[in-house]
């Protein structure tokens, strides 16, 4: 098996899956629980809470454990504007973020909220000058994505969070669920007040997730309740999960100057090649863009229809994205970046670890060749 | 150790950590990814869900994966409320609920709900009668436990359903994370729209839950995004956790009959040993209670003192409920019951699992016994 969709999800770490094991059987105990046990328990939360903070470079109050990206996402864009709300209904996001972000914008319009889609350029890129155009006196929030989840393309957060700094009540999150890992990311200095991360993009557990919370700023908490996580996120806390994120995140962050430079050789790699083909065209822009998301559309085929093909092959790749994947709509963000529905409606996304190998490559470049070839016959 | 701490949470099952093992490394893709690998995983939640829903004995669609019991309780009142504000602001619940309840109708309260807190008697017990006549043109959305955290009060849930069976419109949500396993419930037959359960109070995992959703009830999300969990619930789904809790759910019903004779009888040992002490007062009613909860005060003695005695001794035990334990507030139940301050301030929770055993409780009520006879030569 070739497992190039790890975009969608990553495999675990064993010692992931170990800790995991080891803090659920043997530290099960409740962290609020008064008895020494249950310190143990809250004692482990602290520790993954320290390392967290000290992989983010920022401080451990700042950190809330959630359960995904999708819930730091909605707890952040919501959070943020319902609290702020007598500060100024505005808001300000780009054209091709996670649906988690523009359905919980979406959501906020029904309830008064005024939202300003930012455009993206070909190669799927907001501006600083342009989201600063879209300021109003009563923007109270701007939401921009670290990497697009789609075709990979890197936003420019840092010159997002110079712009910002001349606006300070403004509050700024990222979206950092598919570049944490992938692309440096430092959020005091780049002026973000929130940002997600997602433990199962990074070879941590599904169900586990970080919001990054800057201090001194107040959200509106989603789960109200037993007051866990300082009250912004109530319920009782999953610590092997969280445990787990930190041992996850940690590794990953240890192996992240190989592991990038090995992706980025496969990817460059499988650009050169496939470039070749002229049935194939690249969306995945060749610069600003992630090591690991390679996009591309094969002229009249069908996304469905090739990965079949390549899972006949025991080769795994998307669909754009897995969120999106059983809608059959074409792409937001290729539909963003204007390229025509029929090559939207052809994207394929290979997403790499820092596991995959070159010989993978190879063998996915050799895949991808025969299948074009044999599509082509029956299409005849 | 003696962990009389169930209510607070249980020790994972063995096998429902293998299972948790096992997805989470060999089917670790994502559901919704089109490939053969992700339908895998797609196969796998089904297959949960279906169990879940056997057990439970409602169908199949009705049941929503979350990350607990909190979210389920937040998504259950905060999206019944919201989705059908335009029949009626008005919502009723007890004065005993769960923080997850009357904070999250305290949080709709802000936004212009308006709440009746329907008292209990000093049993901890609400009636359908009394929760009739809270009943006006505008109420919309009701929310009763099933078994009271704190004392282990079984709340009249059929009455109610029963009397709801004349009020077509009104939602009715049961939160059941304590309930479930110890006591029978049948929400078909209940009138139950909805029903909060959570993983980890069943030997499940933190981090999992289920809120079952009548068909044809409709609620507004709280995480909007991949539509994943029929757009109730976005985020990527956590398989492998739906997977652990159907298992701990089916373990828990195959043994329950034994496990909850086994509890009542642990449970009547308790109340009866420790009712010869003077300095003791029981503080769970006689009837209608849950097998697997104790609550008494220990007259004079600061409950917080008494957690860390037994602890000495490796017994684990609670200070009400975990969840408010670290807040030195007294318990809101005893209060709700007519329990004085004092009182309320010394109580204690024992609660059991199917797994404890006699020979445990009598080291127990041998150590309380020990515990206080040192803690009055103390305070002398």
């Amino acid at each position: 098996m070739i497992y190039f969709d790890n975009s969608a999800t990553t495999k675990p770490y064993k010692e992931v899956l170990d800790s995991f094991l080891k803090v659920s059987s043997d530290y099960f105990a409740n962290p609020s629980s008064l008895h020494r046990f249950g310190g143990q328990a809250e004692k482990l939360l602290s520790q993954a809470r320290e390392q967290v903070a000290q992989l983010l470079q920022v401080k451990t109050n700042e950190i809330y454990f959630t359960s995904g990206g999708t819930e730091s996402n909605n707890l952040a864009v919501k959070g943020a504007a319902l609290r702020n709300r007598n500060k100024g209904k505005h808001l300000i996001t780009s054209s091709v973020e996670h649906p988690s972000v523009r359905l919980a914008m979406e959501q906020l319009e029904q309830v008064g909220f005024d939202i300003t889609y930012v455009p993206v350029d070909r190669n799927g890129r907001v501006s600083a000058t342009d989201i600063e155009a879209a300021i109003r006196k009563d923007t109270s929030f701007i939401s921009i994505m670290l990497v697009n989840n789609e075709v990979g393309t890197i936003q420019p957060i840092k010159e997002i969070g110079e712009m910002l700094k001349r606006y300070p009540t403004i509050l700024f999150h990222v979206d950092a669920v598919q570049g944490i890992g992938k692309v440096p990311l430092t959020l005091h200095e780049d002026r973000i007040d929130l940002c997600s991360i997602s433990g199962h993009k990074f070879h941590g557990l599904k169900g586990t997730g970080v919001l990054y919370v800057r201090d001194g700023v107040r959200i509106t908490p989603l789960f109200s309740g037993g007051s866990q996580e300082r009250a912004l996120r109530s319920g009782t806390e999953n610590v092997a999960g969280a445990v787990a994120l930190a041992k996850a995140l940690r590794m990953t962050f240890d192996r992240s100057t190989a592991g990038i430079e090995n992706m980025r050789n496969i990817q460059n790699m499988l650009r050169q090649e496939l470039s070749k083909n002229e049935r194939i065209q690249i969306n995945t822009p060749s610069e600003n863009s992630a090591p690991h998301i390679l996009n591309f559309s094969l002229n009249g085929i069908k996304s469905e229809v090739f990965i079949h093909a390549l899972e006949e092959k025991e080769i795994f790749v998307s669909t754009t994205s897995a969120c999106s994947s059983k809608k059959k709509t074409a792409s937001t963000t290729l539909t963003a970046m204007g390229v025509p529905k029929a090559t939207a409606e052809s994207a394929v996304r290979i997403s790499l670890s820092y596991d995959n190998t070159t010989e993978e490559a190879l063998k996915v470049i050799e895949a991808i060749e025969n299948s074009l070839k044999q599509l082509e016959r029956v299409m005849k």
